[in-house]
């Protein structure tokens, strides 16, 4: 972890950089191939890979509703009872955020609408590994399926036995998924990209991966299938003042921490008494948890900075838009209003990142690397198109047809003044 | 134009594709080529590039206050009380679709909020050429600045005369934009994206562009850089019954046909009559037209399609996902129920495309080439972000700590789990 005390402003945009990893053009071209051949030969190539990948040898790449319900008795009750309380925060949060039709006579006879409209076919990626994440599951099909939107498919890989874990298959049921394919890395992306005879193709594809997938959604978005933001790196940013525990600060990096080596976590603070416990504070807890090694690697681009005052970290927390960012202040809820740039907020000692990665009911999905910027978590908007409609009526058409003639005929496109002409003059 | 007359759906796949020129690879290296020499040489590139394209020699790339208050007497006055006209009809619809704030308390002592933000920076990007899109400018600008964007970039090229057409500059001060650059294509959005000294970096790139600035801006958005949308060529599909008078749905074909030879238009109608006498309508109307011979490259991959009720054409119309839909229909408003995938629609004989494009109040922004299945036009929430945040109180954090520590051992996420434990017990 890299200490900095009172950093000039001239140092911040150093300060604000990535760990990011150049991404290989060999991987570029690795999953192009793999596009192309899944785009070519569906299911056979898709069987390939996945045998190829991961050794397991898929009878069906469809998931069996037998399955399915089997799930729920290969997990205890306690982590059932979880995964159903999580959906019910979640699925409060995400219906609260309905968009409502809107409708507006912008001028006499001219009624203008916009309606959301639920996105037909989303797909869902889910990776495997050693630890399933199934909240992730229940961060996407919640609100697919609040926002209506009629077909939920979901791809996971399988283990090598062919199994998919059942926290997985349980969430997926809870939450509504309606059809779950054994299959993953970038060959899942590419066949919900294209379409199998059994992986349909959708409008949209959700979710996590590795840089393979990241790498495929990227081509998938070039051939026309949309995805939900680009991704990097997972990160936390901590605004903490003197009324901060020390404890609280170091539980929250390390939370961050053990998202993967890359992830960054970065402490912004007014104690010099934070600052100088801290260090210790982490290698203790680390000394218990089983995932040290990778946590150091994070923790080797982590930095701690002392700054002056609460305007100076809320200005460097803007210029950095964290994924996470974390108010451990007592006047946390005046900071909030001064955020211009972050994913998700977590408001006073009380707010773990991780009750937001889980059970609040906020969604986990978020803008990593500075896309803060531009774009939003994933929310019920992104299961949606709003489409417009104008109705005008004769009066309508007649009262606004000078302007749209005039700018019609200023831009040299005259067929539009035309369509204006012909419904108001006897042509 | 082709004539189908009850098309099995069979070749349905077939009539609804588009006529998608595919991106030449020259086209792309010569795009990043120009992309990572602004990136290195700032404005001295810009200035380059702006004289060898259009033969501009800018003395400032920034456009003078002096300079855009002249322009409202170089245009008619007509024009001006159009260009205002249709700001404010854009604007009391962009201003109706503010998402508001979103507060629930999804467990006792655990609040989630979701706070619309605008984005801080953004750009807009106006093409040059005969055909000055000052329409566009509204279309962007006025939403940014409902959204409350702090800081509104515009780009355009100059004539070869180093001037701007005053129809931009006037929109663009009508519509509350910040600041003009003098420059244009591919260089423009590079100045954008990576920021020179005298063009800022800005969160996100809006606009339309030839196949230079669309690949730019595809470059953009793996450099970081947000965009609108992936964009195509522009396409109108009517939906007409015996009811529609083809005179009108003529004026419709043709007002899409000039957007530019690669434009695509289509027509549905259970009416023989209709599909018979259409032809020689339009040919009468496209000898009265200067752009005729364009828009006869544009209707050679236009079609005309015969079908069976209306159920048919609005399941072929969903699949299709058109920009423009026109429903020239008597039962136009419970066909509008039908519509699934489309950018924006016009609803009975009154509401030409036109109206849309300039002056309704809706954007015509739209997402072309099927886009419509996963993407919005541009609205108010694309200059905004969605940003989540939660306030647990202590009793809040200690009534989900079980499902957050039961969901992050599951995932094998230990630290996840600290971080609940250490607010809860005495750690």
């Amino acid at each position: 972890m890299d200490i900095l005390r009172y950093p000039a402003r001239g140092v911040w945009s150093t300060l604000i950089s990535r760990a990011l990893a150049s991404q290989a053009s060999q991987v570029t071209d690795v999953v192009s191939a793999i596009m192309d051949d899944v785009a070519l030969r569906g299911d056979t190539a898709l069987r390939e890979y996945e045998e190829r990948f991961t050794g397991a040898h898929a009878e069906s790449l469809a998931v069996g509703k037998d399955e399915i319900e089997r799930a729920a008795s290969l997990i205890s009750v306690e982590l059932r009872d979880a995964i159903e309380s999580a959906a019910r925060n979640i699925a409060a949060f995400h219906s609260a955020e309905m968009p409502l039709p809107v409708e507006v006579e912008t001028a006499p006879g001219v009624v203008c609408m916009q309606r959301p409209v639920a996105i037909e076919r989303v797909g869902l990626y889910i990776p495997g590994g050693n630890s399933p994440l199934f909240s992730t599951v229940l961060m996407l099909a919640v609100p697919a399926k609040i926002a209506g939107c009629p077909d939920i498919e979901l791809c996971t890989p399988a283990d090598a036995d062919g199994s998919i874990h059942p926290a997985i298959l349980y969430a997926a049921k809870v939450a509504g998924v309606d059809r779950i394919f054994r299959t993953g890395g970038a060959q899942a992306i590419a066949a919900m990209t294209f379409g199998t005879a059994t992986v349909p193709r959708v409008d949209k594809i959700f979710g996590p991966g590795n840089r393979y997938v990241m790498e495929a959604k990227q081509q998938a978005a070039l051939h026309g299938c949309a995805i939900d933001m680009p991704a990097g790196p997972s990160e936390v940013l901590v605004v903490a003042d003197d009324s901060a525990d020390p404890v609280f600060v170091a539980s929250d990096f390390l939370s961050q921490a053990e998202h993967g080596p890359d992830s960054q976590s970065i402490l912004l603070t007014t104690s010099p008494r934070l600052i100088d416990c801290l260090p210790a504070i982490i290698d203790e807890m680390l000394s218990r948890l089983p995932r040290r090694d990778m946590m150091m690697k994070s923790l080797g681009h982590s930095r701690l900075i002392l700054m002056h005052d609460d305007a100076e970290m809320m200005e460097f927390s803007n210029l950095y838009a964290p994924e996470h960012l974390i108010l451990n202040h007592r006047d946390a809820d005046r900071l909030c209003t001064m955020v211009r740039n972050a994913g998700s907020v977590f408001v006073g000692p009380w707010s773990p990142e991780s009750a937001g990665d889980y059970a609040s009911g906020t969604n986990h999905t978020l803008p990593t690397s500075g896309y803060a910027r531009a774009y939003s978590g994933v929310n019920i908007d992104s299961f949606m198109r709003k489409i417009t409609f104008q109705k005008l009526t004769r009066e309508g058409i007649a009262g606004i047809a000078p302007v749209v003639i005039a700018m019609a005929e200023a831009e040299s496109l005259d067929a539009h003044a035309l369509a204006a002409k012909v419904r108001t003059t006897t042509y």
